[in-house]
């Protein structure tokens, strides 16, 4: 939509696939000291005192993302950190990447340049080395492809299965906007096919448009968890939304759980869309998917240490498996909570 | 061309995400001591004493496969070994992967089970662990992502940049059968389109197509190397053909290079399909790509472990860089080598 129509348009063909690799990576900085050999030869060359956590995600567009309201540059970054979400929810750091990038030819260099300088702004905010990669052409659209790695010591590793009966559950930060951010976004994008020369006032919604186009991994928590001394029993990052995420640990840690509807956060943009929506904003943050946000139980000895922080919401209580997993809704009836999954294949 | 017509189809809504990968790597088993943990949380865990080694690859349908004539289990092998051969360039042992796939819904489940029936047999020959992936859709065709992880001592440990003048230049197995074995089946496939019924003999092409749709990674020169007590001072896969791969070694290295036509490895096929398509086989050898033989160079006190190996050629000799990257004809007349690079994008 803010595309400039008198920019520079240079060829892929012009540069080749070993000339395009040099100029696209020509700014990357090698910052972790476990990085021995970064971009340049068969493969990039590691070393680590710790375990390593390795985790991959592909995004494509048309199913993961819609080119006519992402800038490429918010591409280039949301890419990186879906996928160092997943190693913070190791409580691991993410010290490297590896980006793998089709185009077709109708992308000229400078939209690679632009994916690019949003993998880089990535990289430097989250301090992580981006150490390989490949760049082909598609015969149709954009995808992207990256593989994440971090370090973690041996009495810091969390996985989905530590979950024990009488555990709280716990999330970050608030819970839908992503998905009521898109909302809005498809909106303005059927306003835009109607008049292109609307030009919508989005400023109401952008703390719910941000949180789409641009989401943050919670590499701050990994940190903050340190310094309080808590390690989780079991932790796992909301990509889906968190009734599936909440299914996925309760099935690997064999156990069940109440989740408390009203202690579900909500940011006040999320509430006020979903009235304009008219839709209920429970089923949001239950189904909603890409926050991002981090997802994990303590021991029950750990509360005071979590309670009074703005960060964390107790939602709930991990249950024997016999009790199965529940909302305990606001009017205090018990609704068994069931996956409504990913519906990618569905359409 | 050799599709079963009335095989079952299983649309892949009916399974879902979680479900889909659950089935498809349900085989899948954990055989290295350095896997902590495989698919099933967020991220892999693993461990490792030594260094390791990280290579990525997407193979997109329509640039680097065509189904019409890659049965999908040799297209699952071949996606893992092109990122194996990476990791035995460096002199290392693969040890884990990755593998992320897109697929558009013209694709049953079964075409996916036979994908990954590939990557399973790959995996169980190369004794390697498949530890994590992605499984989506795409609007379009298909598409696989494999990243390779690898371990290296740091004895052992070959990069691209160390060869020194004198050092003389080995390259193993034969080349220019992986793109003659391609014009076969680029011709076959033209054959069939005005005749259907139409059953070629391929009997006389056997080697070469073979080495196009099922090439093999050279893990067993790094073995073999180690059990010579040779470390080659600089080392590359032969991806893209022999002359850009010797560009690469020689820049990095900063040095030039004879390389000798008459002893460039050929196999009968290749020279016999060459003379039918009247094509030059050292053309075909320095430029076809996709043999996945290894590129290396040893300092001149090794050259007796190799001589009489039948796994090794030396097809030439480092030089000062300022002498150039040369080819030495059969004609003994010099050629400067230049990279015929990569040509996907200039369609």
């Amino acid at each position: 939509m803010i595309e400039d129509k008198n920019r520079q348009r240079t060829q892929l063909s012009d540069l080749g696939e070993f000339g395009l690799i040099d100029h696209l990576t020509k700014n990357f900085k090698i910052k972790q000291s476990s990085t021995i050999k970064g971009i340049g030869d068969d493969a990039a060359v590691l070393k680590f005192k710790n375990k390593i956590v390795v985790t991959t995600d592909l995004l494509i567009e048309g199913v993961h993302f819609d080119l006519s309201y992402m800038p490429l540059k918010h591409l280039g970054y949301k890419a990186v950190v879906v996928n160092l979400s997943d190693v913070y929810a190791m409580n691991a750091t993410a010290t490297q990447i590896t980006v793998s990038v089709a185009v077709s030819n109708r992308f000229p260099l400078e939209a690679l340049e632009d994916l690019y300088a949003g993998i880089e702004t990535a990289a430097k905010i989250y301090n992580i080395d981006v150490v390989g990669g490949d760049t082909t052409s598609s015969n149709t659209g954009l995808l992207i492809s990256v593989t994440a790695i971090g370090e973690v010591s041996d009495d810091k590793e969390v996985y989905r299965n530590g979950a024990k009966p009488n555990d709280l559950l716990v999330v970050t930060g608030d819970l839908g906007a992503a998905y009521m951010g898109l909302q809005i976004l498809e909106r303005e994008k059927e306003v835009y096919k109607v008049n292109p020369s609307n030009q919508p006032d989005l400023g109401h919604y952008s703390y719910i448009i941000e949180r789409q186009l641009k989401p943050e991994a919670r590499k701050d928590i990994v940190k903050l968890l340190n310094d309080l001394e808590v390690k989780p029993t079991s932790m796992i990052d909301i990509s889906d939304g968190l009734s599936s995420e909440i299914i996925h640990l309760c099935k690997q840690s064999n156990v069940g759980c109440d989740l408390y509807e009203a202690k579900i956060p909500l940011d006040p943009q999320v509430i006020s869309t979903c009235e304009e929506f008219n839709i209920d904003s429970t089923t949001v943050a239950l189904n909603g998917g890409e926050d991002y946000e981090l997802l994990f139980t303590i021991s029950q000895e750990d509360f005071p240490k979590v309670k009074a922080n703005p960060n964390f919401s107790v939602i709930g209580f991990i249950k024997e498996k016999s009790e199965g997993i529940h909302l305990v809704t606001r009017a205090e009836t018990k609704i068994p909570i069931k996956a409504q999954g990913w519906k990618n294949f569905n359409d």
